[in-house]
């Protein structure tokens, strides 16, 4: 059994919890929070919930610590502080510190002979792992990425934060006609306002200003203001009876071509179709720390991404079981 | 640079030579034959045709052979004995018969100091892969595998092989109605007949017996007889213009639940659009080929799958670059 510990217990720590029950040879050891541990009633029977200070006394009782606390601040400091003592892998999403947050963390994992994996989910992660080896085989084309339809939480919570909206979601949709001409292999250049659209659903608090909560998100910088965006103010009710769920996907498509004279088209597309973006996330991170934990066992340590983890070391069947079967 | 020597010069050999030239660390040191070398035209100029008789006087001049005979006789004999002196590489189809193969190359290889990696292509290989991810991330779910629209060689070659057929091309056709199904989540259990249709186009010989030959294609036992398969004769002017291409591909869906009450679909799509097969596979065989010298430059020998390789292995980029663009 390979022992896991969750280190913080919103959305995604909740999904990693189910997708442990779904693999045998996983068993979750303690949950850790920076609340009070008292106030958080978890899903495992059996099993404790500890405050992240008790975290040290785990050492020897966990063989992965999954942590699942959010990219902006908890994961650059949690990270590199809990290689030095456990095998760790995390789900960090911003691309433009990965190169520094692997230093950080290969750092880390070297002084405490452990092994530490990062940026593991569906992107970063699958596409990340799709775009790579796409581009590896088809040496001339273009990568497009889209995502959606589906909830991308951090454009809700900047929708939350504006004056007068009570509750917020937003939909990231792609633009089918250039979904279209990048499948039909035509190599579009597009602009960010021709891949996807933003859907905006809100709860606007009695007597607010509704035209100007309109105008400030579909202005807003970076999150809105280079899409086109719609806003539909709906009620509390409608909120809770269809957007509660967190729906998600995309698909990363490489249009390439191939043959003496470039004559041959080739698309390779990935696609995923996901009720709940949390719950994925969850069991990808799980089967990754199967693979933290055999690669440590091999006497491995350090920072490892996606790109360096042989596929084999996801699953639980032997390198037999697997040629008989999967390949 | 990495030195490939291409073993077999059929519509696959030619898809590797035509893949090299799109990998600038890479080139082709030489094609080796069973045919007359004389007779044989490459497209690389500077770059010599081999009897396979003189292979071994190759031995310190190139790091990878790729093999690119049929799995029937070919590459079972091939691989085991070019991999005592070579680091190899094969797309060995045969499901039924990988573990042997495996086997026998891994004692070949070992023996040699060499790396021999076996069944790379799109299926088995990429489709492998995906299948092997997929089922890992989502331990609880169903694959299903679709071929096509495309062309089977090997259908077609039993239609030739059929008296009164001068030619025959062979298409293997997804039902839609199934991958429907299968894309909302159904998971429905489909019989070979529920999955599949043929398309066969046959040019006949004159006089020959076309109800005869449509009767015999359609009940041919493993090829057709399970199958709604249609024959169509057409002249062959038709043939020579409207199926001279070899265009396949297919897709692999992984359909999965999660959740604490399995309440969230999730559903995985890798989808393959091929204008040329040959070509696609032999793009994927130099990649893993780059991967092959790689892991013999570190010390590793003997037999390797797909699933055995970690995907940085394939890119000419760095880790730092591949994390930088990539991830």
């Amino acid at each position: 059994m390979i022992r896991i510990g969750i280190l913080g217990y919103g959305n995604l720590g909740r999904g990693v919890e189910s997708a442990i029950r779904q693999n045998p040879d996983m068993e979750l050891v303690a949950v850790f929070t920076r609340r009070d541990p008292a106030s958080l009633k978890i899903r495992t029977e059996g099993v404790g919930v500890y405050s992240v200070d008790d975290v040290l006394s785990f050492k020897d009782k966990i063989d992965v610590m999954i942590l699942c606390g959010g990219s902006a601040t908890d994961l650059p400091v949690q990270t590199p502080l809990y290689a030095k003592d456990f095998n760790v892998i995390n789900s960090f999403d911003t691309h433009a510190r990965i190169s520094e947050h692997f230093a950080d963390v290969d750092r880390a994992a070297k002084e405490g002979g452990k092994v530490g994996v990062i940026s593991i989910g569906w992107d970063p992660g699958m596409f990340s792992l799709n775009r790579m080896i796409a581009t590896a085989c088809l040496p001339e084309g273009q990568n497009y990425t889209f995502w959606g339809r589906g909830v991308s939480q951090g454009h809700s919570d900047a929708c939350r934060r504006i004056e007068g909206v009570k509750d917020a979601r937003q939909y990231t949709v792609p633009v089918e006609d250039s979904v279209n001409r990048v499948r039909n292999g035509e190599n579009p250049d597009l602009t960010t306002r021709q891949m996807h659209t933003r859907e905006v659903f809100v709860v606007a608090e009695e007597g607010a200003d509704k035209e100007k909560i309109d105008e400030e998100i579909r202005t807003m910088p970076n999150y809105f203001a280079d899409y086109d965006t719609t806003v539909t103010f709906i009620s509390e009710e409608e909120m809770k009876k269809n957007h509660a769920a967190l729906p998600h996907g995309g698909f990363v498509i490489r249009s390439g071509v191939t043959g003496f004279d470039r004559e041959h088209k080739q698309i390779i597309e990935y696609n995923l179709k996901l009720d709940s973006n949390p719950e994925f996330t969850g069991s990808i991170l799980v089967a990754y720390a199967r693979a933290a934990f055999r690669l440590f066992s091999e006497g491995q340590t350090g920072c490892k991404t996606i790109f360096d983890i042989a596929p084999a070391y996801l699953s639980p069947l032997s390198g037999e079981e697997l040629r008989a079967h999967l390949l």
